[in-house]
């Protein structure tokens, strides 16, 4: 505890949600006196929306926060009420843990975690006023009246910020969740000057699990085998909980397209964009009218509470059309509202007027995370909270260095790239197709990836190191015993792999070169050989065997990018006159005029086929003795 | 389930504090379909200040509740972290149990009730405008646009209406610990003409608990022989929970006193009073200034928060001020603010415009409960929540009954009866001063006064009402074996006798007459006897031996006042003429004017003796021939 600390701190961070926490747990880390300020300590990492933690995408950023020392991944470890591995289909690449949480649980481990961390002090008060003098924050006024001076200001507002919600025609001022909204902070942003929008986001209602007829409905369980979310739990099996699988019907649609009269969204009450990867359900009714039912999930929000959380169902449609439209899901024919489904409308600021390091251009000093900047998401705003709370005690310390993550390295790094670079009009969530290095940016090598750097800054301590280095000689281990091994073509080893599916060996062969075979797992190799070892370290290295072809080309393919990152787009390059380029591409171009070819390829829609067509074409001009 | 009520209920009550759930409880276990309307459930009878229940008055209060079906002891039992007993110096009469409660234990076990009760639905939605026609409600508008309609409407609005909180000289609009205030249901109730006034209440600041240092200050443990505040609870001993028992100093008060020029209390910025019996710091430094320290007390709040109450540091001075003074406290020395004090200014419906039965006057089936009345603390609230919704319930029901207590009945009845005939213009808190038969209404003996009456109604079921008949019959066996054996002089009594500080017998007892010896407890007179039988029902049994003499002369004097009670003042009387009266009483009874000797001695300080002068007054003039 740092008595001394009461009128300044190096970092201040306002508002304590999933960006909010992990930001002031960064700078606290790093050994920065940090303060965290909230308007409700009661709403700590609260759940306001679905009460789970990871998936495509959003799994590899909670790993990525994890490997960095985050506590998401721990928070949702400490929580978990079902784990289970999605996209395991789809390729090692994108499979992903994703973990159904207690949301009270979930709350109170991040609570007591904010509270008990060194350097990082908690306080119940709003941030209404940002002091800002010759272009650098000087502190913020909060709601008690006083005014605190900082170093650096990390804006963690969430959906708070001027939020209104939406329950059919009906419009009340408030935050998500029936907490209390946050007005004046959003004047004082537009007091700075800054571009600021209006977005949107819905939650679905909460019914009464007493209501729900569990019996007549598929039930979906966890994984049976053991599985953490951070790499520094230790994996176990959580088991007991289940979730409930239903579904829509034509009646259901009828009913939302019959009410679309008195739907916000449809008659143009509500101004602010909605997520397009989350949509209402009156959203996918009207886009996909062809659809005749879509998935229904029907999930307990905690261990000690009644509410379920209907997930996909998200809705501002009236009240009365949210009873009717829930009661021809099956299994929810008598079901209850607890809480109603809303639409919640906020400011955001637009992100391209932040460097890559989440500082705003115009304002030194000033950072912001999370919802603010336009995304969705709890692992989307952890992510930028991190990155925020590092950069901020970054500038505090007056340090040159900053925490920029490349697209190439981690998916917070096209998160925050996406955000800087493109900007987004709509609630921005990360997707595994935004990502062109996916198959190196996976869920098994977040550590290898990205704890180096933070352990160099700080944000990861002794033990977690220790954690990190061990895993890696565990796999270094694995992978010279599978390198070091000959294989030889027994009976025993015959019909193993004939079990797999595998064509037999003829030949002795080492074991890593079995490894490359896509129905080879470690599991088999181990059995094979007899080399003892972690089931993840095994799993990584043979994981990492299968696409060494790909990711060495990509990693060329890295190499060379960063090498064209830099090359210079003339001012007067006449697109019209690039051929092969798209058309969509072409108009994008055209709009932004990117002074590099590296950005370039940032922007929307640019594919890596137009980059290589331009690319050849400044080659050309510069043949041509047209550079400058 | 009542799947078919939905735009319509008997009885909707709004708010789910305190009042509000024993309300839609009471009004639910009559058998009565009820909706509760809650801004937000995760405040379910939240403790939005002390993390506890009962106390002088007010644990009597919640016993009269549980013994008529209401939920609010048992709570207690389900959270209690340390139970003890107080007033246990006092006598018999007035000692009461206070149990610390886990606060968020306390909601959860409230929120789970409620939202399991047969006839009870429980949705998140505010109230925010009462539809009336012909004098009668009809219905309520919600914040989701919706109108439900109703027969009876119970308002338990808590502190939310038109709130402000105060920390300093900073205003800002929100309810009780960082949530939604409720602002156009403030404007309704003023369209409907009622009279409201503005009150306030605050609360001390929470600190950290690893900031205190508890090995320096005397720890308080609970009771070691087992307790339970509900009668329906097995008694059990709590364990292992302490709180810190710390004190002002000079140092404090100094700084308090240097600091009221930025206290909004004492610079007129807060216009409504506050609770006399349960004063700010401020208030009790400048009201009492030769005291040189007052008590403090460090009640952690739940098992699973860093959250620390200071006990008796209830203030709404600044965040500065408030860090400063905490740390003058021993054991605080280093503390850190969680959350700051604050105090907060909501509207109040002055309770004389109330029936005895809690309906408004002038809108037929508009029923008021807790702090809209003008009451503060959980106990009060719980108690009028449960009459509130039990008198909703029997005119929804079209019922001519209602449940009205006298104040011979229950402290329940003094509450009432106080409200709506003297009114308030502070915060009334129960006092057993108040209550003038508080020898019959003890703790031990709440099921004997009312469950009768409770179970008429429907309130108390089937199980409840076997304990109730089961309590009785224990304790008839346990008075007719002490009423049926002899104690005689033999060595080991008069032992027994003497270690107790009590005198031999020489001559051969009844053992009931030992009973009437106040150093006499159930315990010796089972040794002595032999006679078997419940620790409570024993006690409870000894008690009313020993009070027998006051009882009984007290019910005479509640026979004969039920026979003043109607007995007419003529409204020529001149106070002036009529010698005896202390002064205050005769200014308050020439300003009120009252209609009978019953509602004389209903007035705020007209006492006893008083009323004997009126009535031997009444009666001369009736002699000398002047009534009307």
């Amino acid at each position: 505890m740092n008595a001394g600390f009461e009128d300044w701190y190096p970092v201040v961070v306002l508002g304590g949600g999933h960006g909010g926490c992990e930001a002031a747990l960064a700078s606290a880390r790093m050994g920065v006196p940090t303060l965290l300020l909230n308007m409700n300590l009661e709403n700590t990492a609260l759940m306001a929306c679905n009460p789970s933690i990871g998936g495509p995408a959003k799994g590899h950023l909670t790993r990525e926060v994890d490997a960095m020392g985050g506590f998401q991944a721990l928070a949702a470890d400490m929580s978990a009420l079902q784990v289970r591995w999605l996209n395991t289909s789809k390729g090692p690449a994108v499979r992903t843990l994703r973990v159904q949480c207690d949301m009270w649980d979930f709350h109170r481990a991040y609570r007591t975690k904010v509270e008990s961390q060194e350097n990082l002090q908690v306080l119940q008060a709003e941030g209404v006023d940002i002091w800002v003098e010759d272009g650098a924050v000087r502190g913020v006024r909060t709601s008690l009246g006083n005014v605190i001076g900082c170093r650096s200001l990390v804006l963690a507002l969430g959906t708070y910020t001027g939020a209104a919600v939406y329950v059919g025609l009906n419009r009340f001022e408030a935050g998500p969740m029936g907490n209390l909204g946050s007005y004046r902070i959003a004047e004082s942003l537009k007091g700075l000057g800054l571009r600021m929008g209006r977005l949107k986001t819905g939650t679905p209602p909460r019914i009464h699990k007493d209501t729900v007829d569990w019996g007549s409905i598929p039930l979906q369980e966890g994984e049976a085998e053991p599985c953490a979310m951070s790499i520094f739990s230790a994996p176990r099996v959580v088991e007991g909980f289940k979730c409930g699988c239903t579904r829509t019907s034509l009646e259901t649609h009828r009913i939302i397209e019959t009410s679309l009269d008195r739907s916000p969204l449809y008659t143009g009450m509500i101004q602010g964009k909605g997520p397009r990867y989350c949509p209402s359900i009156e959203d996918k009714v009207v886009r996909f009218p062809h659809r005749e039912s879509h998935p229904v999930f029907l999930e307990p929000v905690s261990r000690c509470s009644n509410e379920v959380y209907v997930q996909n169902m998200s809705t501002s449609l009236p009240y009365d059309v949210q009873v009717r439209m829930i009661r021809t899901l099956p299994g929810c024919e008598r079901a209850r509202i607890l809480k109603p489904g809303y639409a919640i409308e906020y400011f955001f600021v637009d992100p391209t007027q932040l460097e890559p390091w989440l500082e705003v251009r115009s304002v030194r000093g000033l950072f912001l995370a999370g919802q603010i900047n336009g995304t969705s998401g709890y692992e989307e705003a952890a992510a930028q909270g991190l990155l925020a709370g590092a950069n901020g005690a970054l500038y505090a310390m007056d340090s040159e260095d900053r925490l920029v993550l490349g697209r190439h390295e981690a998916y917070a790094g096209v998160l925050v790239d996406d955000l800087v670079t493109k900007g987004t009009w709509e609630p921005y969530r990360m997707l595994t197709s935004r990502c062109e290095h996916r198959l190196r940016l996976r869920h098994d090598n977040p550590d290898l990836r990205l704890s180096e750097r933070a352990r160099s800054l700080g944000l990861l301590g002794d033990q977690e190191w220790r954690v990190v280095l061990s895993r890696k000689a565990e796999r270094d281990r694995i992978r010279e015993a599978l390198r070091g091994t000959t294989v030889h073509p027994t009976d025993r080893v015959r019909e193993l792999l004939m079990s797999i599916g595998s064509s037999p060996i003829e030949e002795p062969v080492k074991a890593i070169e079995l490894a490359r075979r896509p129905e080879v797992l470690w599991e088999h190799l181990s059995e094979i050989t007899g080399i003892p070892g972690d089931l993840e370290a095994g799993y990584h290295v043979v994981v990492e065997e299968k696409y060494r072809g790909y990711v060495e080309r990509e990693e060329r393919h890295v190499e060379r990018l960063k090498g064209l990152e830099g090359l210079p787009i003339p001012d007067d390059l006449d697109y019209d006159r690039v051929e092969g380029l798209l058309s969509e591409s072409r108009e994008k171009l055209k709009a932004v005029r990117p002074r590099t070819l590296g950005q370039a390829g940032r922007i929307s829609g640019v594919t890596p086929a137009d980059l290589q067509v331009l690319w050849m074409n400044l080659l050309q001009r510069r043949g041509g003795g047209k550079s400058r």
